[in-house]
């Protein structure tokens, strides 16, 4: 019997969710050794078929079943899959069931409909978000700041971009921000055109030897990497933020993700992705 | 009774997954009115009685239950979310569950394992590729070249950027792209620096009258805008694709998950995200 276990993701769309979910899922198994397999835009049954055999090839040569996280919606494609040698973890059909019974109404059976585009506001606003944080990134774009939902505002490499793109992506959300960094010659004070939007800006802070080690992987043995430089600059951010009374939180132990979520909830944003 | 229904999402930590699961289960509904409702971070019986006195107070409202997508790891947070007046599918626990079975392992049942950072080198890995597609947007950086899993080719405005960083962002891949357009006096042929990298090398390609309203809605009345250049532009770009057998993808009608999840499945690229 082999020590690591094969997981498919098998969808008849682009297989996101049930590649998030199975993600989702794994984290609490952090110490099985995993070999993932990726089977998107499976739609016919042709393709399943062949699945079907990968599937049953694998349960043969590691003596195990093993693991489908699936996402299928035509019920002919879901039950040839279902005939393998496997485990089956679908993350669609019983949850629709249960649905359709609660609110008495019949699905509409679609394949692929999560991901595809198909015309989809809510998709459409993702796409003018992050074309509106592309032009807005880093400072560029002010007479922009009056369209943001949000205005990010930390030292340079404090993780500003990063988080605004994911806002714009994830849930359309018209994000620009304002890096700090004494090279600019920039004062740690808000320039008009960041006072006249006060009430959309959030602040980023992190700890200064993380910043210094970021920093230093990009411009090594620079001043601009230095710790005292960098101690100096998150010194003058947060005076900053205190005195303006702007909300931060620190990026330092988080992922992008979870500040994204933060300041999401904490300003009280509308989400536009789903 | 009301006729919009209320969703919760609910999650001890980003909720990204129960967000982007119920986000793909509704799309088979697409004629209910829904009201969303985000409640991330409910990681404390109090947080989790506050909700369940929400979702009581709209089951009075409307009428009806309120449905709940829940991803919760912890027993005592989800049985009190389970006293509440709601339909509740829960996205994690049956699952896991049916891991701990097949596998004859217990989970860690860590709270909000899957979106948090603790040096998670996919993560890094993410964040690491993000940097890079950002460095090498457009054109800019052809001594990076050589890093890249995939440089994707296409006229300005043919979803190039927001697909490389789709890719960079979820899958962890080092993604850059070339622009061509006459303004640039590029001649649509490859340069030495894509030459060298030619096996790297995907297309993007985009009806004209789809280019033509991009582009309008960015520099309208000009040139660079107009259906004839986005005609010619897009005649040679299809040229060029055909004459150096560069597979491609027509990007007018998919979406950015879309779009990204078929280049890795036809270049074959390793996913780091999961």
């Amino acid at each position: 019997m082999s020590t690591s276990k094969t997981i498919f993701f098998i969808s008849d769309g682009t297989g996101i969710t049930a590649a998030n979910v199975g993600h989702s899922l794994l984290t609490q198994f952090p110490n099985v050794q995993l070999i993932k397999q990726f089977r998107p835009f499976i739609d016919s049954l042709e393709k399943a078929r062949a699945v079907v055999s990968e599937i049953n090839s694998v349960y043969q040569k590691e003596g195990e079943k093993p693991v489908l996280f699936t996402t299928i919606v035509d019920d002919s494609l879901r039950n040839e899959i279902g005939k393998s040698h496997a485990i089956m973890l679908d993350f669609f059909h019983g949850f629709i069931q249960q649905l359709e019974t609660h609110w008495q109404i019949s699905s509409s059976s679609r394949i692929g409909g999560a991901h595809a585009l198909e015309n989809n506001p809510a998709y459409n606003m993702r796409i003018d978000a992050l074309n509106y944080t592309l032009s807005t990134d880093d400072g560029l774009g002010y007479q922009l700041y009056p369209q943001a939902d949000v205005i990010l505002v930390g030292v340079s490499r404090s993780g500003k971009t990063p988080t605004c793109l994911y806002l714009a992506m994830h849930f359309g959300i018209y994000a620009a921000n304002y890096a700090y960094t004494e090279d600019d010659g920039r004062y740690f004070e808000l320039p008009p055109a960041l006072k006249k939007e006060r009430h959309k800006l959030f602040g980023l802070i992190i700890a200064a030897d993380h910043l210094h080690a970021i920093r230093s992987k990009r411009k090594p043995n620079t001043d601009y990497a230095s710790l005292a430089r960098c101690q100096r600059e998150l010194k003058n951010m947060n005076d900053l933020l205190l005195r303006e009374k702007i909300p931060f939180i620190d990026a330092t132990v988080r992922s992008v993700e979870e500040i994204s979520t933060t300041i999401v909830t904490q300003m009280g944003l509308t989400r536009r992705d789903v």
